[in-house]
């Protein structure tokens, strides 16, 4: 048990932009989690620290508090480095999906606990689950057995994996305290750390369509989790990336398998392929299989050309319980019933995508969930015709909607239409990846320079 | 009922320094006193409170909503203007006992409504209870009842009165949200303006037995008080008065009873009687009694001199079934069970009391509460001997504790030595009244100036 201390006391330090030690936030962490101090204390003690910040050691404590509130995953049974990436959450992200089997293939183990769609966003898990069969839950002896067998294990967050966070991240949802750096990078780090790994790449998203807006909260939030990361001795890279459009042109749950298919295949969109090879080669060079990041880009690149990830994909499917003959065969999946195509009202260049409302409309097809209890469909959702930059004449398919909820088409169809600017010019878009962040500081990111490193 | 909003979104709102409209506080605290928002969402919203701050508006509609929670006494029945006085509570305060029947003696209806004990400061029904057989608790039409018989009446809160701030101090008081001065103000406000008051005068202490230590503190208090009361339309009139030592010499339930009767009999320590006469005077020009404050403080002088204020406090006792008995016959009230002589270390001048321990001196010996449901000794607490400025030899007596609680007497005695400081020299003493607050601003007070106006 924590050291005793009056709960009143620890608000009032906070509120009073004190630091709080070690044991004062154990203490917070560990009555909350047994009930020992009531929602309506946390709550104000969270809002003290959305307003008045936590330092990086309190930041780092909260962390510790939160993943030792549960299982922490021992996987020193499993030869090598272990290495996993997270996404702070976009539209059309369907990056694990690929990477997680280019790295396996590439003799990097990836213990990977993914989580559902939230908000706008979509998630891993919901994808995994639109893989007829495929297997999302399992307990902590198959997750190590799985990891062991295929170096690579993709799988759901347990009861078991940081139940503080769990209580914690439900009340600030209803507290307005969500959007706090540190509590944010509170929140990912003591789940990631919980999975047992050694290295961790971080794919920290800015634009329209991510959860910070600004190039200067991510950078904060990146910081702070490179920071924490290496304070519990994990080496950790992260790079701020583009969601001011969605990734590649699929977005929802099985037409984003689909696009992940192609991709391990040697095909797909270029924005998708170029982020898997450099978080790729990121992973393989953290888990000591390649001596620079540049080098493990190149493995990642043959593990597509040889069809090693391929295969690597086909066998996680197999060995948690998927229907590989729908991956062998895509075409075969069953489409959505109802489908419609977005049409340009005039002609000229995408100019701007409103990509948290594009992340809504995938929800609003039914890709999402509005509630917990909802259940994503997995064939919902739309692929686009247009990016930002391309051409486009009046009347021309911007996008291809798909649903099962035939009076969703028309109100997402306006969504749509108020969501994607149209200019007579053709505008510079943005880069698609903008620095990367490890604990030497921030490296303004170029692709030459990255090559040769 | 008020307008539906989303609960969230105001908290975010109050977070982001945004400002708050009638209709949204209205609908955080009616919903919030009907349990339909729960305690961890207000709680929340009291702590970004609390760090941003809400404005006048704000403040005054926070008092409304709280006012109109309950019962808002409507005494358009009883004739005159109806006047009430309030502390923000201190050490050895026993005014309202005094200046209560004084202004009632010189015409004006006092409807007052007082609290008991809280911290380290006494409550002026904690002191009336003392009286055997005086009853506090009574129903609204007996409230009026007795108003409109005595031109007094001094009463408990009941549940009817503004249950939203009975409930909002109780969450304020768990999650180290208490000592804001709009939600202070707030909580005073819409109580005193429940009682159906006409005007009020205002007792802000500051000092080392004030709940606000420094004067900038204790006037951002008395502004807003003064702001809020006037934007109701009642005239509102509050002074900065000195709590850096118990007022007069007695500390304790009874004790101050006694010291009262005194008072009233025409004698009485200088500081208690010249506070009494101020805020009298102040009292008796607001309910149009007198032409000025220092016509009201003539008045109230004479009130004392010619038995009328005596004969009201004798009136009021009996017609709320206290014990005239003892009023009159003070020295044949039941003296608790031990005693002791607090004596002086050393000789030289009282240069310090921290009025603060002194306060909790007097809980300590049972006149106060530690939890609601403790019930107040009306015989325990102590006599001074010495105030500030006063010389003292060693050995000499500077206070004599009494308490039913044998093992107090040496643990007072304590707290006592450690709270009093004596000087080699005679330290100035500050000034027993400091400034005037209206809705004309703020004026350093002058007593010649006063007696003028």
């Amino acid at each position: 048990m924590a050291k005793e201390f009056n709960t009143v006391t620890l608000i009032r330090k906070k509120r009073n932009r004190e630091s709080l030690s070690q044991d004062e936030i154990n203490y917070l962490v560990q009555s909350y989690t047994e009930d020992s101090i009531p929602d309506y204390q946390m709550s104000s003690f969270l809002m003290a620290s959305y307003l008045n910040g936590l330092n990086d050691e309190e930041a780092a404590n909260l962390t510790n508090a939160m993943l030792h509130s549960g299982i922490v995953a021992d996987l020193s049974e499993v030869p090598g480095k272990k290495v996993d990436k997270h996404s702070t959450g976009g539209v059309g992200d369907k990056l694990s999906l690929i990477l997680a089997p280019v790295v396996a293939a590439c003799g990097v183990p990836v213990p990977m606990i993914s989580g559902r769609g939230l908000g706008h966003t979509g998630g891993t898990l919901d994808k995994l689950e639109s893989i007829p069969g495929f297997t999302v839950d399992v307990d902590l002896k198959r997750y190590k057995e799985i990891l062991k067998k295929q170096n690579l294990v993709l799988v759901g967050q347990t009861e078991e994996i940081a139940p503080a966070d769990k209580r914690l991240y439900a009340l600030r949802d209803v507290t307005a305290t969500v959007e706090s750096i540190p509590l944010i990078a509170g929140s990912i780090m003591s789940k990631k750390l919980a999975e047992g790994i050694d290295a961790l790449v971080l794919d920290v998203k800015v634009g329209s369509g991510a959860f910070m807006k600004k190039q200067e909260d991510a950078l904060e939030l990146a910081q702070t989790l490179v920071t924490i990361g290496e304070k519990f001795g994990k080496e950790t890279i992260a790079y701020l990336t583009n969601m001011d459009q969605p990734l590649g042109y699929a977005v929802g749950n099985w037409l984003e398998v689909k696009e992940s298919i192609e991709c391990l295949r040697g095909e797909g969109p270029k924005d998708v392929i170029k982020l898997v090879h450099l978080l790729s080669g990121t992973m393989i060079y953290l888990g000591d299989k390649a001596e620079s990041v540049s080098e493990g880009i190149e493995m990642s690149r043959k593990a597509i050309e040889n069809g090693s990830a391929y295969q690597k994909f086909l066998d996680i499917v197999e060995e948690q319980d998927g229907d590989t003959k729908v991956i062998k065969n895509p075409e075969s999946y069953p489409l959505a019933e109802y489908s419609l195509e977005v049409k340009a009202k005039k002609s000229g260049y995408i100019s701007d995508m409103n990509t948290f409302n594009l992340g809504m409309a995938a929800v609003e097809l039914g890709a999402g969930r509005r509630a917990k209890e909802d259940r994503a469909d997995p064939s919902a959702g739309y692929t686009l015709h247009k990016k930002l930059g391309n051409k486009v004449a009046e009347n021309e398919t911007i996008a291809t909607l798909f649903t099962n909820k035939k009076e969703k088409l028309s109100t997402t169809d306006e969504i749509f239409l108020n969501s994607i600017s149209i200019s007579e010019n053709r505008l510079e878009s943005g880069s698609l990846i903008y620095s990367r962040i490890d604990k030497m500081g921030i490296h303004e990111y170029e692709e030459s320079e990255l090559l040769k490193s």
